[in-house]
């Protein structure tokens, strides 16, 4: 793939549009052998038609026979080499829940657990406290203070939390302290090279603050600190593409994605396509790409609903002429990943995958659909091309070498 | 492609068997412009049904325009970066004669050659001494000993025998001593950097008393040493894959490779593929992952015998049914590379490939051969991609991020 500092020369100003459109799990796998997919059974008379005036391939997110998760999906989608920028998972959890991570943050995921009097954990997940109750313990940990930096604690779900630390100087070289098995002790978190020891320290000091605090609870009177991780710091769309980027998406995850990218997340005010579409419509003027996401292809795969898939995706398929009254100059229409009904779950397949402009060089594929975007003129190539390509097909790019 | 470190995260254990068969040298060319492969000459009516039911594609085994010798080509199916992992010349030679080659072991091509009473080279190849006279010699060369390293000499083939030291410490960064002219005396081996001084010393001593023992013979009364390799030390597949990988193959070059990747050398007691699949059927409970040889296509194809590669392919067909009578979870048909009948050599065309599962995603393939798998949803592919695949579809690789 080419890299940022090859396009970072390149990219030249341009009065052009692109969308992305995202359908999340889009590819799948037939129910039956020799038979069709999810996609290959909808009716999609508007992507067939751009199917045909576009051209076709299969994206493979990550690398062949990888399954990826929604992180590094989206950031190959995004242009990002998903093995050089990982996105750690305690800042993946904070995303998740739409905290607003900033440079200097360092997020860990946190759960509440039960422990003897000795210490020892006798239940990783604390009998899996209620939400509710979850937040009435966060609550009561907000009241730990650090000297030096700024404490944030957020409930997610059951007995999961966030806790971040803001502040300058904090290191992720850092390990868990999840010791994996009931019986033992929550490890200490120590530091993995030496810039890391002040940050362990404010660590282990907040929880055995929060020990004292939670001494008295039950079942959730300890915590483990797991999936330690810094902002990526990943450079924003903005200067190695020169793009004004928007994200149009309704869950938490992935809005964190974009804005870790550097994309202005745009309020949608609603759960359907409709409501983003609307969005889309309403800040046409003010970027120059548009990620348009749409969760609920995944979704239906991940609970092996396949009639449901085909319905979202036909539903979706509806809708194409609204974005296309907008006039994009380059529409793009794939997935981060495949979710087949038929596995409930992510998985390594390639994804189909629509480039449309006016200057893409159409190929031979006439409807979007595995089997037939496998004979696309795209062929079968890295997600990571896919940004260069609509930078390209949308003028902005210049000549490499004279 | 995925790295190691990442695939050593991912593996999980599942009980799936995965099946590699290799016909060795099995992509084609036409022998008149328009006509037909080997591959696609061949009735292969069961394979054919294998590439209807599974994905098919064109396997690059190292780089575009690139011809590779057997164990580039094999450690690449192998999934082993074939640029990152070079198996030296002296390795293979010891490989290719069954030599069990340790760790620490160092190995050297020699050369029986002819000098003048000046020890100048008259004849590099010492007139082509035939392979007993050769056997006779290297039983003379074993009555020299080396302080701390074991020696073993082993003759190859005509003029060619193989030697090797054992012993901690060793070094391969040292120059060859054949200086690749007559009329010049063989040159001293000379350490390349600090640590391969003591080597070089060995190795120089060695070649003294070797000199001493050859002096009255004749015309084999010198030798040069070439190739210098240490055993590459590569990551066994236990570790990088979570496999019980075990090797089935009849020649010993095949055989070695399998070894330097930590596969179980099965023994196979026969020639043939018959032969083969016996010990498949014998050891089927013990492994998870087969490779299972077949040679006489290459030889076929060195030959320039057309018609004879295609009957040795059509053999194989035959046999299939027995393979599928194990019931694999995953069956991949491919080859290392390409031997053209036309060429009479290995070539660099990509190898007609069929990766078999219950999940692969079936494309529209529907017969075995060089331009059908061009069409198919592999595309045109690395070699390396094929285990990561293979894994995915036995169900042996978890996400790859959140």
């Amino acid at each position: 793939m080419v890299s940022f500092e090859v396009l970072r020369e390149l990219h030249i100003p341009a009065e052009t549009k692109i969308i992305m459109l995202v359908m999340d799990g889009l590819g799948g796998l037939p129910l039956q052998p020799g038979g069709k997919t999810e996609l290959e059974t909808a009716r999609t008379p508007h992507m067939d038609r751009l199917a045909g005036e576009g051209i076709c391939g299969l994206s493979v997110p990550v690398a062949a026979g990888i399954t990826p998760g929604s992180g590094p999906s989206h950031l190959a989608l995004f242009g990002y080499d998903p093995f050089r920028y990982e996105i750690g998972r305690g800042v993946l959890e904070a995303l998740g829940i739409g905290f607003e991570l900033g440079p200097d943050d360092l997020a860990a995921r946190g759960n509440f657990c039960t422990v003897d009097e000795e210490g020892r954990i006798t239940d990783r997940r604390a009998g899996r406290i209620p939400t509710e109750k979850c937040a009435q313990l966060v609550e009561k940990l907000r009241a730990i203070q650090l000297p030096g930096v700024e404490v944030f604690v957020e409930p997610v779900k059951d007995y999961r939390f966030v806790l971040v630390l803001r502040g300058k100087g904090l290191s992720d070289k850092l390990t868990e302290t999840d010791p994996q098995q009931v019986g033992k002790k929550p490890l200490p978190v120590t530091a993995l090279s030496q810039d890391a020891e002040h940050t362990a320290q404010l660590l282990n000091t907040w929880i055995a603050e929060a020990a004292k605090v939670l001494a008295s609870e039950k079942p959730a009177n300890m915590l483990t600190l797991r999936g330690l991780a810094k902002n990526p710091g990943l450079p924003p769309m903005s200067e190695v593409y020169g793009l004004r980027a928007a994200a149009i998406a309704t869950y938490p995850m992935y809005r964190g994605v974009s804005r870790l990218v550097g994309m202005t997340v745009l309020d949608v005010g609603g759960e359907t396509l409709e409501d983003e579409i609307a969005v889309l419509r309403r800040h046409w003027a003010d970027f120059d790409f548009f990620y348009v996401h749409v969760k609920k292809t995944d979704s239906a795969g991940e609970d092996g609903d396949f009639q449901r898939k085909v319905e979202i995706i036909e539903y979706v398929d509806a809708l194409i002429p609204d974005i296309m009254a907008l006039k994009p100059d380059v529409l793009i229409i794939t997935g981060d990943h495949s979710t087949p009904a038929l596995l409930k779950s992510h998985s390594w397949h390639p994804v189909p995958t629509i480039l449309w402009s006016r200057v893409c060089r159409a190929d031979a594929v006439r409807e979007f659909g595995e089997t037939a975007c496998s004979q696309g003129g795209l062929g079968v190539f890295p997600a990571t091309d896919l940004m260069p390509l609509a930078l390209a097909n949308a003028g902005r790019l210049t000549k490499f070498g004279a």
